[in-house]
């Protein structure tokens, strides 16, 4: 199809889109050494405005690829809401102060900081760990999918024509109303660009390339070209209801500035005041007078500014606000749409806005964009790998559209409550009722943390019940899954066994000690994001001879030749860097010695690095930051421990009895190819390892488990056998 | 002086030397705005090696700059401390294990991390606040002072010729023994080639420069040239230990390589283990073998890594240890010695290891030079810019001497006690005793905290006692000091109003709430090192309607023309660019307003951004970090709280009632210029703010304190007066 003089190119994976669901796409890319390409219509980064809000979740992602630090330093932390209402006599007072976040959910807080700055972190990331760069600039104008090769791993079965613009071309047009930055050609009152700026730059066939792509992700927006190429529909509707957006540095003596507000006056109109980063806060305004036409499309010239203002200090009387600064502005009109599929033969995808748009004020939208990719970005990576089956890529539309589902849902609700008219009093049935609002605000918490997804029983999450009625009705039960031809088949773990790990939902965060150097961490913190799913040991009371006999079998187990570790770990490569096992134990720290009471395999031996001193926890006291007390929280028995699968994505996927080994090798066996010689580039970044060589291993495990035991009055220590170190000369690296 | 064609400039400071010392003068001078320049004889910036280890209160200094979050984050932890010695049968084993840092004395722990990364965390800040540049290559060759212009503030008395090497002659050679990075050419083993550069470059007149310098500070290590020109001698003398130290990632079955670890062998010297990050491990190790010759000096062609290493196998045996990789070594010889004078005329300054050279197993080396400079360069910072008298510097020498002669006298104790051969019994009196040495141990951890720095009675701590006494002979008492014709007076404050902040020490930490956001914060955050001085208003109960009526008063008299804070703030500056307020109460945070309880000069106003929403803080619960309880920590009463004087450097100056307005007003005049018109480049960075109008201010209090009070429910709010805003046009910035 491409013209002879037209460049072709294959890559992996091709990123249509640059903003938070494109790069968080590219991200899981990159941590997984997957050859991929990410372009973007507009030829610049955004520098301010858009969204704004962070869910805990959305913390703890980053923090699974080491950059949460950057946004907690800079963020605005959102601690408390307040809800403004009218009093008897209509004049607005503050009603409630509630957390903004529940405590104890997380370690995290929801936060407010503006996704220029969020972009940045990504891009930081992206040149850390890859060759990866947004393409500027660049947008397709043409999608072909051969369907013949779908079920072909090695084949490219996605044709793209990529168009090159000019930096005139990729430069949005400004509102010409004022000279402060405006999202408005973003808005939905806009009219997409795309087709325009596709249609300026044909004919110059000079600035046309064509790339062959294994998988293509739409992170498009809510006007998704490549949505329209699959023919695929948004369903829903748009309201009346018409807000503006400001971000100014307040001057005004209402109380709560620095608190986020929730106001309702009497009959001018709703207000929510979020307070941000270096002295600016947004408000979210209502602006009543201005209606849809005809068509059910505002005007959006008549929106100013001034006119947003206005309509906040009407709102927000008799208290007064104004500003000097206003940092960047725009206006949306609401509606609620759920596309009707999330992807064509798991090769195209769709994420973010180019699948669910709703209103932007209970901060999901950047939130729940950059999930739908962190749920996709670890499968497909694998997939290409050749880790996993294609298979699993169905699971992305299971347990993505359940939730944007739910999403739609929930913004329906909130918005018609908060965009109504506080009811008079109980007779006044057109008014909305402010205790319901404030009902339904508090349940909106706990959905905007972001913690409360729950994914269905497929293959990679055992757990009972149907898949298809606890996802979307996609079909990803182990069953249809399984075209490995695999010992796979449904497994249901043992929730019992850690009542506080819940199946399907995210592994939660209590502090761990390291057994090797006394520290104390999060133990969400190793739970990294480099493509590996981990099996956590709880390995209970390893004080126990009894117990510790258990530990021993299971990592007997393990260290099989066929095993679950090693049959999915190509020989050459580390042994943890397919599967890695994370140990928490329940003794005293000062009880048990790491190089002694601990299998070989869950500390792993490397002969250029030592021993792995960064595998073994304990769950006790740390001199400083107090006692996480981890087994309880997790709801697992201190004694007799339990085994607990997590995914890539620190989703929990199985647990089991120590002894549940078959049921363990059942649950990767739907997940994983057996000899997957295919695997070459998964990169582990944070504590990268190599392979030992077998006989290195063996004089590992001879001083190691061979030796005296440690004394049991936890003070002095033993030697025990011959070293392995070969007394090495000296070595550079 | 110069020849005719020899270029000359003017700069405030010429700092010699970019060390940890150097590069923390230079960050000081941008923080303060000052005209400075950094020049070091070497080409590069060091990437291996060196110093590592960092105090609680060097991060707390980070912390004031805004970088300790890279160091925590990068670095390693140091939790725990084994000491390993040997039993009855001559074999070591653990016979201690104890926290390395005191637990609660700082929000910080002990880290560790190569001197190579703070430089860069440094440099990074130095781009960012300034256009201060290290200047590489570059070494001064002269150094004349002009006695009769040393009283005058704006003559440049010193005069220095520098010297810009050519590449190859600021790069130092290598250790020809190995190809790994050596520290040779920098330890007390190697001759200083200063001289040698010197020579080298002469005669070349087109590499020269002459810079007027009003203030210079000598940061240029042992062999400092500075030291040399000022005819200084350095007191005390060399021992014949010889050390040898690796930074390795081990190979081992040493149980406790991830620990901190004292190791005394029966027969076989001692090795100190320094857990680092990365998976490298610091080895300190006694060469006994290797002696100093007749002149009391060691043959350093003798040392390899290989000999180290051999050194090392011999301590720790039976206990297996080699590597793969060593990222760098060095070997040294023991010697404790202090300077006579750390500056002449106040105009020459002496920083680190000018001044006090030591052993660096204590890990003292860094931060005691990083404090030497932090001590000092916010004081010749407001000397430049006019705000303070030049008699303050006096207390630099006074401080830090003091601190160096203690640092010495720890350190000569603690190496004797490491070097030597543990006492096989009690009758051995030629051995060390292991009770002894743990016992000097734990002292050193509280000395190696850095926190138990206390200064001296001086104009800038008001504290009782002879300040010739306290400090290291020098006279720094108010009489001598008070050069401006002021009201300054001997002030004593009241110790007895804030038990556990001691005068004269650094200011503790606890978690404190923001009023208008809720956030939790260490209270030390705010306590920025921009070049300010801080009166902390303990504010008390400001629920309570007398107490209110005395911080009223307090304020009262801060407003007043001729004021504290008006007196020594230019009047085109922002009221808080000098001195700033500071406030926290204890009343709960849901039963005061912002805007209505507290007058306006605790949160003052600006025209273009408002309130000033992050100065006025509470002792209440948070919603997710608990309670610091902060009254009963500083051991303030809850009910009446007290005013307290917090110096740019975070000690403490002065304490007092709120009534006693006289002493804070004799306590400013010891430190501070009058009518500093001067004034001109104080940097405030992290929260800058313009100065209101009067009638802005006036327009401001009318709403604030005019308006009805809060309905004591805590629930509902009110509004109180007329805007000040003037409905501003949208601006831009």
């Amino acid at each position: 199809m491409a013209g002879s003089d037209i460049p072709e190119s294959n890559c992996d994976v091709l990123i249509v889109g640059a903003g938070p669901a494109g790069l968080m796409s590219a991200t899981w890319m990159a941590r997984c050494g997957i050859k991929a390409r990410i372009v973007d219509k507009r030829g610049t980064k955004i520098f301010s405005g858009q969204a704004d809000g962070l869910q805990c979740r959305s913390l703890e992602i980053f923090d699974s690829f080491g950059f949460a630090d950057r946004v907690w330093k800079e963020s605005n932390h959102m601690i408390e809401v307040s809800c403004i209402n009218p009093g008897p006599d209509g004049r607005i007072r503050r009603s409630d102060r509630v957390p903004d976040t529940i405590p104890g959910v997380s370690r995290f807080q929801q936060v407010v900081l503006h996704q220029g700055r969020i972009e940045r972190f990504f891009l930081d990331h992206l040149k850390k760990y890859s060759d990866i760069t947004v393409e500027r600039g660049v947008l397709p104008e043409s999608l072909d999918i051969d369907a013949s090769k779908i079920e072909d791993n090695d084949a490219y079965p996605i044709t793209v024509k990529l168009r090159h613009l000019t930096d005139e071309e990729a430069m949005p047009a400004q509102s010409k109303s004022s000279d402060i930055a405006d999202g408005l050609f973003r808005s939905n009152l806009a009219a997409d660009d795309t087709d325009d700026l596709i249609r300026k730059s044909t004919g110059n066939e000079g600035n046309a390339e064509i790339v062959h792509a294994k998988y293509m992700i739409g992170c498009d927006g809510a006007h998704s070209w490549t949505r329209r190429q699959l023919g695929y529909e948004m369903q829903g509707e748009a309201t009346d209801y018409i807000w503006g957006v400001l971000d100014i540095i307040p001057i005004t003596n209402f109380p709560d500035i620095r608190m986020r507000c929730a106001i309702h006056s009497a009959n001018s109109g709703s207000v929510m005041v979020i307070p941000r980063e270096n002295g600016l806060v947004r408000l979210y305004i209502q602006l009543s007078e201005i209606r849809p036409d005809a068509s059910g499309r505002a005007d959006r010239s008549k929106i100013t500014p001034d006119v947003i203002m206005k309509a906040a200090q009407k709102t927000m009387s008799p208290y007064k606000i104004t500003y000097e600064y206003c940092d960047w502005w725009t206006a949306y009109q609401i509606g609620q749409r759920v596309g009707t599929n999330f992807d064509a033969h798991q090769r195209v995808f769709l994420a973010g806005d180019a699948v669910h748009t709703h209103s932007p004020k209970a901060g999901q939208g950047m939130n729940v964009s950059m999930q739908d990719a962190f749920n996709l970005g670890w499968k497909i990576g694998l997939v290409v790998n050749g880790v996993s089956p294609r298979s699993i890529l169905k699971t992305y539309q299971s347990e993505r559209r359940r939730i944007a589902q739910d999403l739609i849902a929930f913004d329906h609700r909130f918005s018609r409550l908060f965009s109504g008219r506080p009811a008079k009093d109980v007779t006044d049935e057109a008014g909305v009722s402010m205790e319901e609002f404030k009902a339904a605000f508090v349940k909106g918490n706990q959905f905007a943390s972001g913690l409360s997804v729950d994914y269905g029983a497929s293959m990679l999450v055992a757990k009972p019940g149907d898949s298809a009625e606890q996802g979307d009705g996609t079909d990803v039960g182990v069953a249809g899954a399984a075209t490995n031809g695999s010992s796979a088949r449904k497994v249901v773990g043992k929730q019992e066994l850690a009542t506080n790990i819940p199946l399907g939902m995210r592994f939660q965060s209590f502090q761990v000690v390291n057994q090797a150097g006394a520290r104390p961490y999060p133990f969400q913190y190793w739970l990294m994001s480099d493509g590996r799913f981990r099996i956590v040991l709880f390995a209970g009371n390893m004080a126990d001879e009894k117990q510790k006999e258990r530990v021993r079998k299971f990592c007997a187990e393990l260290e099989k030749p066929g095993s679950v570790i090693r049959r999915y770990t190509p020989p050459d490569r580390a042994i943890d860097s397919v599967i890695e096992i994370l140990t928490l134990h329940s003794a005293k720290r000062v009880d048990v010695e790491l190089l002694v009471d601990f299998p070989t395999i869950l500390h792993p031996f490397d002969e250029k690095r030592g021993w792995d001193y960064d595998k073994v926890f304990v769950d006790d006291e740390s001199y400083h930051e107090g006692f996480g007390d981890a087994y309880k929280n997790y709801g697992v028995d201190k004694e007799r421990g339990c085994v607990v699968v997590v995914r890539p994505d620190q989703y929990v996927g199985y647990i089991g009895e120590l002894e549940d080994v078959e049921d363990l090798e059942a649950y990767f066996a739907g997940v994983m190819i057996k000899d997957n010689a295919g695997l070459a580039r998964t990169k582990v970044n944070r504590n990268v390892r190599e392979t030992p060589s077998a006989s290195m291993l063996d004089a590992a495990k001879a001083y190691t488990l061979d030796g005296p035991p440690p004394e049991t009055n936890g003070g002095a220590t033993e030697a025990d056998g011959p070293a392995s170190g070969s007394g090495a000369a000296v070595g550079t690296q």
